[in-house]
């Protein structure tokens, strides 16, 4: 049984709790959180006490940290969760920065393999089942990757003011699934962006509509569309085209129900909210951990995925600001 | 807090104890089953307590039991139950036999109010919605319902054996589906069966293909067709047909992934076994029953409801053996 | 070159005429219509000429005639289309009565090689693939049969005065439908009927709602539902079960356009009118048509399917009638 | 009535000559083509009469001429056609070479409203559907447009050498969809492309696989990607993003037939060759180009439309070559 200490009780903190609570081999020990309430009502929830960060740090039976904290403090913790011995799940992202990230990398140089930086999306049962049957060669040597993501609906500007810009906040995640999918690095990357959906994203000079494309030194292609806006639901989905064929998967609808009438064959939109429409990837994820913890794999994403993907946002940056496709 | 007792900790049993556990206002409190170990487990698990039936029953703490146990302890169960000023949600059937079933009903006559009888698919997220929107008008006039419901595959003979018979066993869920669909009772019956797909099953005299149509009153059709086995998964598809449109649930596949080759665009199966297909509705009719021990609303489905769905069951074989249709 | 002689220059007649001119072996050479208007717009469009029905049997360069009149008239003109020598393509059906049926079938006896009765449905490119998959063993032993029909909106009354009741007008599509999908002969018949769309066809003491169940010898079964209004579109789904699948056609949609918006995932209903619907069949049931002239193959569906489907029509009736099973 | 010249009794000739003859206002009157043996035999079979590409030009009643010759020829023919007073309905492209094309639009200056460029994919049912609607505002905004287009398979390699390259060729059909999509210009274009599918294209100099991005000054952007060999079939797909949502095309496949088996859920693939898949958008767009010769609509798309898509090929092969976002 794994004792696990998680910084951090709000939304995704109170998704992570739940599903070491429901993992046969963890349990939520300790929760650390400066707002002392919803510390308290999580911790009660599962049997929890609520501590100081310091207190979980030097507990000795804390195996693991979780950290679902604000991303300003994420790699301060890595260092200072891998410092204390602990084993660390750290939320996208390690940083906005990379040299911050680089930095952190470095403090915990040969530790890596205590590291595990969670992009949730690897985990969604249809894309791991992309993967598995790619790996497989079902589909042959694979040539095209595309990945679409769109948000449902604006983000408050607040988030969106602190959020590091869309391709560090958002688009991160694609680029880590195109990694993940392409299997190999991407060697050039270019973009194109706009600001469409909301003026007060482009008074804070961010995008919310874009194409970055990459390419590998192989010649494989990925090729990322992104919204902040898809109105209907959380637009998610993935494609990998290869020489015997094609892998993709389409959204995910509510339910099952198809109403036909004079106005149309209307299916139910996909889910709208990325708690709902990746609970179980989080699930997965959680699992995936555990076996990181028993030691029967290496942590997949490490913290070198996590800044691999970042290097990916800096260069579409710098394809937009420069009109170039950046070689990386 | 309604503390439960829990009658029965086997596979179904399981499935309920997780619902009562993860709903915030109901706690298991006491699980009963003469196999002591699963018993133990299961208690275990949530801090719940092995007892026996009689304490469960006299215990004054104990708000309502779940009969979890085999159908031929249900009746018994019920009464004791409700004897005792429990509350009581039962695994459907009521029993298998008619006389039997309205025995109990006139043994608990006045307190039908305390009994929750559990036709799982009632609950079935689509199906619910379906229901809804068809009560709200958007269809128009309900005219014809179709029931599709085939297992997956070949049960264990010694599972036909004390089933009480395929329309007993199976289609049940499927009366009690055409009933809560078409909001008014059937008056007339007519049945066709064949046994095609397991010699061992002919061999008990048992069916296993067949289709049931009713037809109520104001002269709506419901059509349910059965098979004992599907093989790609488990077939359960509804489709309510009015004057304005259709609603129809499809199946469930086990996720959104598309496979596009030479032989074909393939998609997941259905998902294959009832436990996880309906695992939605195991925890909403949980959901539901807390709202009956609210006082919020009435049992739906109700002991009735359990004998009218059996009565179905009972003129359906009626009409294959007289080769007529059955008046109600 | 085979010339042909097109009796009724209808609506169905156009369509005939149009295949039988686009096929390289065929040739449009006479039109026989007592409306002269129509007679002569149609002759023109493809170069053939106006003729009295006399001529056009007489007239010994004439192959072929197409029945395309109306239906009390098709069991008079197949007599004295096959006692000229003439291979005969009739619209379904041969006659509304089965005592006319079989007194036709009576007097071409040894020329049934010459008549072909035109079911379109078979020949639709899905349920053909579906048959062909199916007799390649694809889903394994057949068990099921399930047929949806259902006609996109109320005809008018006076076509249904004529009709001949909706068995014998629109299900005895589904029966041959059902027949050519079980390969087998039921033996079996029970039905349920409503008259709920429209009280000017309960005045005509029509139904227009209804469930039809047949079984064979073997045990297959095969359920019919039929509504004269779906609303949407033309409603015509066939499903096969077998032990090792299903094989099932979907409706097909007017384009392959999607719509995600906040009010719902829309597709683009199913074709409206069975012209349109069937287009695809009419054309290759001439194609069939071509190769019975040919000599390649016996005429598929002849007139003993054309009586088969008629007198289970007739059962079907009869279970309405007597509130039994009929034995056939 | 109007007598039409098919230049080219090809493939695609074939297409139009079928066309023209279906439709009530057109007439085909004349084939010209070197390989006598196919001319006379197209036009046999329509009626028509075999003669020289001078006699069709100076015949005084022949109205319009269809360009339907290899591609080379196109541009001298248009300006032959437009100097003897004819209507154009000339195949994609005007040329491969973008000064040719501007000496073309230069010397019929004044009659562009008489040249018709047949990018047949404007003229898909699906497509113009997504065109009607997002005109009436059904998704608000438009803000993405995704055009994915794969051809089924490799093209013989002698038809590569002459193809002009995938940009020119193939994508050139997609920079004119973007177009008509987007309803302005693109002033930004980058590309990344390699080859993948075959040595033998890559020996010739020319790319297989490849993804172009396009953004027009009010930030709009459009995602084209590429392949020459899809395998499954002819994949062609439109999605339009806008800020009430989405309009998209699918695939079509070529039946609704689905099997349902142990080895999953299958449908038909999409319909393989362009000839077959396009059928519909050839006969409507002949239908278009008959209203242009009634002085209906302007032609669209025009030679200008060829122009504007042949210099969004020159710009994405720009792209490659410099590293750089194009600006137009």
């Amino acid at each position: 049984m794994y004792n696990i200490a998680l910084l951090g009780a709000g939304r995704i903190g109170q998704v992570h709790a739940a599903n070491i609570a429901a993992h046969p081999l963890s349990r939520l020990s300790i929760v650390v959180d400066p707002q002392e309430g919803i510390a308290r009502q999580l911790a009660e929830a599962y049997g929890a006490s609520v501590r100081s960060l310091e207190d979980a740090l030097s507990s000795s039976d804390i195996d693991a940290i979780v950290i679902a904290s604000a991303t300003s403090t994420h790699a301060d913790l890595i260092e200072r969760g891998i410092r204390a011995g602990k084993a660390v799940f750290c939320e996208k992202p390690v940083d906005l920065s990379i040299s911050r990230v680089n930095a952190t990398l470095e403090a915990i140089k040969g530790q890596e393999n205590r590291l595990f930086v969670a992009f949730n999306r690897r985990f969604d049962p249809a894309v791991a089942e992309l993967k598995r049957r790619l790996d497989a060669g079902v589909i042959g040597d694979l040539e095209l990757v595309t990945v679409v993501s769109k948000d449902p609906g604006a983000l408050p500007i607040d988030y969106i003011k602190v959020s590091g810009g869309m391709f560090r906040d958002m688009t991160i995640h694609d680029f880590d699934m195109a990694r993940f999918i392409l299997g190999e690095e991407p060697v050039r990357v270019t973009a194109l962006a706009s600001t469409l959906t909301d003026p007060a994203i482009k008074a804070e000079g961010d995008i919310d509509t874009a194409s970055v494309t990459l390419q590998t030194a192989s010649g494989k292609i990925a090729v990322i569309t992104n919204s902040r806006r898809a109105s209907f639901g959380y637009d998610q989905r993935v494609e990998a085209h290869g020489s015997l064929g094609t892998l993709r998967t389409e959204n995910v609808p509510k339910t099952m129900l198809v109403q036909e009438r004079e106005d149309g064959v209307t299916r139910e939109k996909p889910l709208f909210f990325f708690l709902e429409r990746y609970a179980e990837s989080y699930a997965e994820e959680w699992k995936e951990f555990v076996r990181v913890l028993k030691g029967e794999v290496a942590p997949a994403p490490s913290g070198e995925d996590g800044r691999k993907a970042l290097l990916l946002a800096e260069a579409a940056y710098q394809s937009l600001e420069t009109g170039r496709t950046i070689a990386l």
